[in-house]
């Protein structure tokens, strides 16, 4: 949870008059969030959201985020739509960082995983991928496979600090999942990162995707694997089959799903897991002491790595 | 920064439904605040702020602050006022804690103080001080003369590695205070911790005062001394002379303040300056490094102290 940016009363009030959303009344910085600053401001037209672009997000990819949220709502997803201001620009400069005002999406992410948000997170996520077939840019995906080994070697000394063991386990890993990962699957813009606090309900229902800058080009199955892991497993580590089976069945439901891939699934899963250990282990290491943002346990994603790769078939998720 | 208890939907929504605030349709955590969780909340009738309780405010604490916002509410002072429900209670349980629903205040805390800000933050405070002087209960301060000693003791052994020599300078400097702290100055309900980030502006004019959990009954120039320090003094540590006769100034317009207040100020400010560095001490040796709350810097209150140790007259603030 953090506030990077501090943007003052001044700034803000001009900024905000380029667009045609009415007069400033408040502005409170988010705590959700790890990768921007959000704020939520009220104007006397309602609420919106304010997002200042930190470094952890390329400049040169904010084009095709703001591209990718225009094309994604005009195909009738809920997801945050960036305004233009009064010169038809999306993208502005706020307290030195890239700034973008977007459309406020009622909803509460759900603390508490039900199967039945299994089953909408399913039927979206599909929804999702077939809005995006059509779009142009294919940013690729830098936490894909090619990208977990380099970011290992960043913090692999430090590892055993956290499991004794960890490093040699990784790396057994990683040269299986290397020799293993399948290609040809089918491919599109994918959210790559659908966690919970990522996906807004309204009662039983799905209300909208937020937070898509981990969006990329890469194949869709790897978005369905990431939120198994996130949305499959409870808190005390066991896999709820249940839930698994209604994800996987509501995806169904909407984009076809071809033999190749649900064969691939567990092993897209277990590279799913690898990848979220990763960047969480990476995360752990390199977090001082005074950081805004708390760093996630590492330890999670290990248990969920070790139920895959314990996993003899796809009967073990379910899947048949 | 901080929200340190999650709210499930399920249980928001229920405890939403027991106002009349009308439906429930976003809650996002507020990244501000230090003491409390916050939320903002948006239903169909406009923005609320739900605060959660923790530890560190004190339960049987809770009453006093909900009458004494009700009452400054009554009297005209732009502060939250916490909702009843509709058994017209102020005060409900939440996640486990204490929690209330307040007005939304509009407004955003100034980021660069300007003398203009000093001059309305003056008014507002003698205002609020007017206010609540026939407010009836009398929670002591923990936090002024007779708190700070055992306060220093919790963290003595770690001064030094802070600054060396930090130690000794706070044991002088408290037995300093010790001997001279004024007694019989005129008392009242103070806030406390009047800081930029819990005074509202709309512009240049004051739109509200917020947080309002370390209001006591104590001298209502220790109230002005922490505004003075917190307002007062530039980033560089300067201490800027005109916005501190625009604080006292326009405090005085609304509150007669007596010769006794006005001598007693620069000791008071010292003794203010004591009290933050303390506790910013306590809270930079004590926070843990996976802590949701980045501990403020002590040295900011060191330098203060240092400037109040070495003014040699009233004049040095622009009092006379």
């Amino acid at each position: 949870m953090a506030v990077y940016t501090e943007v003052s009363d001044v700034e803000l009030t001009s900024f905000v008059e380029n667009f045609s959303i009415g007069n400033l009344l408040s502005c409170k910085g988010i705590a959700e969030g790890v990768e921007n600053t959000n704020y939520i401001i009220q104007t006397d037209q309602g609420p919106f959201i304010l997002t200042l672009y930190e470094k952890r997000v390329k400049e040169e990819d904010l084009p095709f985020f703001m591209n990718l949220l225009e094309h994604l709502s005009r195909k009738g997803i809920i997801c945050p739509t960036p305004l233009k201001n009064k010169k038809g620009e999306a993208l502005g400069v706020l307290a030195e960082r890239p700034a973008a005002i977007f459309t406020f999406l009622p909803g509460m992410w759900p603390r508490k995983i039900q199967p039945v948000h299994c089953a909408e997170l399913g039927r979206t996520l599909a929804e999702f991928h077939v809005a995006g077939a059509d779009f142009e840019t294919k940013r690729p995906n830098d936490l894909s496979i090619d990208g977990w080994r380099p970011l290992f070697e960043k913090c692999a000394e430090h590892c055993d600090d956290v499991i004794p063991g960890l490093a040699t386990e990784i790396e057994t890993e990683l040269d299986f999942l290397e020799a293993n990962w399948p290609k040809n699957l089918a491919k599109g813009i994918i959210h790559a990162d659908a966690f919970p606090d990522n996906v807004f309900f309204r009662g039983d229902k799905c209300s909208g995707l937020i937070d898509f800058y981990f969006a990329c080009y890469d194949v869709f199955i790897y978005d369905l694997a990431i939120c198994m892991n996130a949305w499959c497993f409870e808190r005390d580590g066991d896999f709820n089959v249940t839930k698994a089976k209604l994800l996987l069945s509501n995806y169904r439901k909407v984009r076809v799903v071809s033999d190749e891939e649900i064969t691939a699934l567990p092993l897209i899963a277990r590279g799913a897991a690898v990848r979220f250990l990763l960047t969480r282990l990476y995360d752990w290491v390199n977090t001082p002491k005074d950081a805004m943002v708390k760093p996630k346990d590492p330890l999670e994603y290990y248990k969920i790595l070790k139920f895959h790769q314990a996993a003899r078939s796809n009967s073990d998720y379910g899947l048949k």
